[in-house]
This record gives structure tokens, C-alpha cells and sequence, in this order.
């Protein structure tokens, strides 16, 4: 802060910090107090549009900068700009910013930034929605899983049956992010019939829409009718394993107690 | 609570509640509010010792029921026979009570007491582990992963190394739990083996000890020499895919953003 109230002049400040946020699922109840202290001690906010408007209260008077969903690679160098000019700046993401988030684009491009190595970083982990989605089920997630996103904005389409079917095979609980967008309306078929070669149609499914968030909503089925759910971009898919069942409407993996 | 107020006699109290609760990686300030106000609300707080020892200043006053490591099937009954006489009960788990944790053994334990379906169970999720050591680390898992115990107490080794090979061959990102002990302390050299066959020996490795809690360390190596670092039964392992990379410092798999 003591550049800044220097007389002008070619004092240039000295280098800010970034803290990327993970918000958790989106109630406010479900924000970690370390990500709220970052948000407060932050002068600039950075984020998708929806994620800002989840926690419109707790960034009030701030500047808040937003671009649209598909524009990561300028809103990480934007932060790294402000940053590198002196200030303190939040990244947000939903969930966990290591998971499909911006804790990743924002190293990167502090790697290649003239001043990346002086600006102080930290990333602040949340609740991911993969367990706020598996919370809302029952306990679907107490054996070992596999997470795969099937967008294939970023990763060839190939990649992710790759590893869907191995995972399938591999009798990993599979948790799906980005199931299903106007993009991409086939995928989620597509990944359900790979899965359908290594596990029976009976196999549960859970789904759940805005997990965590202002109008959640999740339905337990299986692998031979969950396609008729309303699963879109909002939405994360749990396809139990072998051994998951559904005890008294609840998903459970067990992790193999003798009771 | 009026039932517990009525004159004796054969009145017997209406069913409790469980809150099966995650306390995150270990401090305070990663605790969700959600959380802590379960904790609060608790009349009985079961669970393991070095978990009631994380949080011992927000449950002082209330009675507390402690097992050992291994007594996880005792502490569920425990928990459930306590709600079903009408206690408001929580059970802890470090991290996230889903993964690895005590939310599906008491679902399964309620699904078979008498009263089970009259109790009301809510699962807390938390900042599990792995996200809390890839924050830690730098943003290993923006990619596809797969987390993985090591632990075979309650699956065949045979199962595990089978779940390896497939996430190997797949290039998920590996996240190892319950990676060491006493028990079992060659397990991680044999994972270490299987992976090798298919990453390179400089593939990076994260090791995060105690993440997210006191006393934690972090070190990043690669996989042809991270077995000399203390890795135990309180760390993570994070291992990297083909695409994993040290960036000043810091673990990041690239999702493929063109930079």
C-alpha cells in the first residue's frame, strides 16, 4: 500500500497478490471463513458472471471484473495484469478452484508474466462438487472414484472414452462434471453406453442439479433410465460401482464393513 | 427435548438426529459454517480421538464419545442407538465425511436399526483431502483424476493394483490415500511400480503431509524418487499425468488452454 500514496512520478507500486477462492457449492453456509477473510481483504474480483452473482453481498464496493464463461485465458491474465500493477486481487471459482477451475490458467500464466515470480499467490480450496453432489445422495463417493469432465472443449473426445472405459472396467464410482450442454448433446449417451459394458443396467445413478445451491434439486435412478433426467451443464452425475446400492433412498458405496 | 422432560414411566423419547459432519482438512478457518453450526447444535459429538482433538474448543461441555481408528462399526452403532433414544448426535470425520469417511457406514447401520427410517440424518460435506493437498501443492487436479486408497484392510490388494494399473494406463491424475504404514509398508513402492510402467520416471509427484492442518509440509518430486520422502498414513500423494508439469515451483496439470 505504501507505493500507491507516493507522489507520482515513475515510482512504479511494487507487485500485488492474487488469491484464487474456491466459493464452495454456492450457500453461503458452505463457504469456508478462510475464502470469505480473502474475499474481504480483496481490491479486485475477477469471475464468471454466475459465480459473482452468488456472492454478490460479500464483494459490495468492490471492483468486480467479468467475463463471459468461455473467456478463462483473458480473465486470468487480467488478474495477473492488476496484480502485477499492485493490487490484491480475487480469482473466483464455484466449488474448488483446483477442480476444473482457475487455480491451474492463473499459474500458468504467472509462469510466463515478466513478474509472475515476485506476486504472492495462494489457492484457497472448497468444497468440491463432487462431495457437496455425493452429500446430497447419501454416500456414494466411500470407495475409490474417478472424476472425468466430458467437455470436450479442451480434451479430444477419444481421451475421455478412453477413460471412461477403463474406469468402467476398473469398477471406479465415476463422478461426471459438465454432463451435458447444447454443445455437446450426445455425450452423456455416449458415456453411459461405455459404462454399460462393464456394469449392469440396474447399476444406481445419482444425479444433482445446482448441488449445494439456491435451487437444488437430485434424483437417484439407474444406469438404464437416468438419461430421461433433466441433466444439463449445472448438474453432476454419480454412476455407482458394483457394490453401490440404494439403502432407504439414499446412494451408498459401501467400503466393506462387516456388519 | 419435552419428552426427555415428561415424568419417567414407559413414555419413550421420539427418534434424535444425526449429523454426520466434515470438519475439512483440519483448521478452523477451513471449516465450513455449516459445519460448526452442526457441531453446535450437537447434543453427542462420536469419533475418532485425533479428530476430537482437532476441534476440542467447540465441543467443550458436550459428552463426547471416542473410539480407536479401528473401531469405526462400534462408533456407528454407538451413534445410532444414541439418536434413536432421542439425541441430537454428531458424527466427525476430517475432511469430507464421504470419502473414506463415516457417512456410508451409518447410512448402512441405520438402514438396519428398527427405528432408522425415523431418524433424520444429514451428511456435511467438507474440503477433502485431496483438494486441500493439490491447493497446497499448486493445481495438480485440473484434469481428470482418480483418488485411490491404498489402504487394504477392507479391499484386496488385488483390487487396488488392478484400480492403478487402468487409472495409470488411462492418465488420470492419481490421488493416493492412506498411502503408508506400519501395516502395509511396501504398498507404495508396488503402486509406484505398476505407475511406472506407464509414466515416465520424471513424471512430478506431490507428497503433502498434515494438509490443510498443523504441522503441514509439502514436497514435489517425480516418480522415479519420491519414495525417499516420509510419506505416512497423514499424507497425500499426488501423482501426476502425462501432462503434469512443475511451474515455478508449483504442481499444475495443464487443462490445454492455448496460452
Amino acid at each position: 500500500m505504501a507505493q500507491n500514496e507516493l507522489p507520482g512520478g515513475d515510482c512504479s507500486p511494487g507487485p500485488g497478490e492474487i488469491m484464487v477462492i474456491g466459493l464452495g457449492p454456492g450457500r453461503e453456509e458452505e463457504m469456508t471463513p478462510r475464502a470469505r477473510q480473502a474475499l474481504a481483504r480483496a481490491e479486485v474480483i475477477v469471475g464468471y458472471r454466475t459465480y459473482i452473482d452468488l456472492i454478490a453481498s460479500l464483494v459490495a464496493g468492490r471492483e468486480v471484473v467479468v467475463t463471459g464463461m468461455t473467456g478463462e485465458v483473458a480473465r486470468c491474465r487480467e488478474a495477473v495484469a492488476r496484480a502485477a500493477a499492485g493490487a490484491r486481487v480475487a480469482v473466483i471459482s464455484s466449488g474448488d478452484p483446483g477442480v476444473y477451475g482457475m487455480a491451474g490458467l492463473i499459474l500458468e500464466v504467472l509462469a510466463g508474466h515478466p513478474r509472475g515470480k515476485e506476486i504472492a499467490v495462494s489457492i484457497i480450496p472448497g468444497v468440491t462438487a463432487a462431495t457437496a453432489a455425493a452429500a446430497t445422495l447419501g454416500a456414494p463417493l466411500m470407495h475409490d472414484f474417478a472424476v472425468i469432465s466430458l467437455s470436450d472443449r479442451l480434451t479430444p473426445w477419444e481421451v475421455i472414452a478412453r477413460r471412461l472405459e477403463l474406469a468402467a472396467a476398473a469398477d471406479f464410482v465415476l463422478v461426471l462434471y459438465n454432463p451435458r450442454s447444447h454443445g455437446r448433446p450426445d455425450h452423456l449417451r455416449r458415456a453411459r453406453d461405455i459404462v454399460l459394458q462393464y456394469r449392469q443396467p440396474s447399476t444406481p445413478v445419482g444425479v444433482v442439479r445446482n448441488a449445494g445451491r439456491e435451487g437444488e434439486e437430485a434424483w437417484i435412478r439407474d444406469l438404464a433410465t437416468f438419461l430421461e433426467l433433466p441433466v444439463d451443464m449445472v448438474s453432476t452425475v454419480i454412476i455407482g460401482n458394483s457394490q453401490t446400492r440404494v439403502l432407504d433412498g439414499r446412494l451408498v458405496t459401501p467400503r466393506g464393513y462387516r456388519l
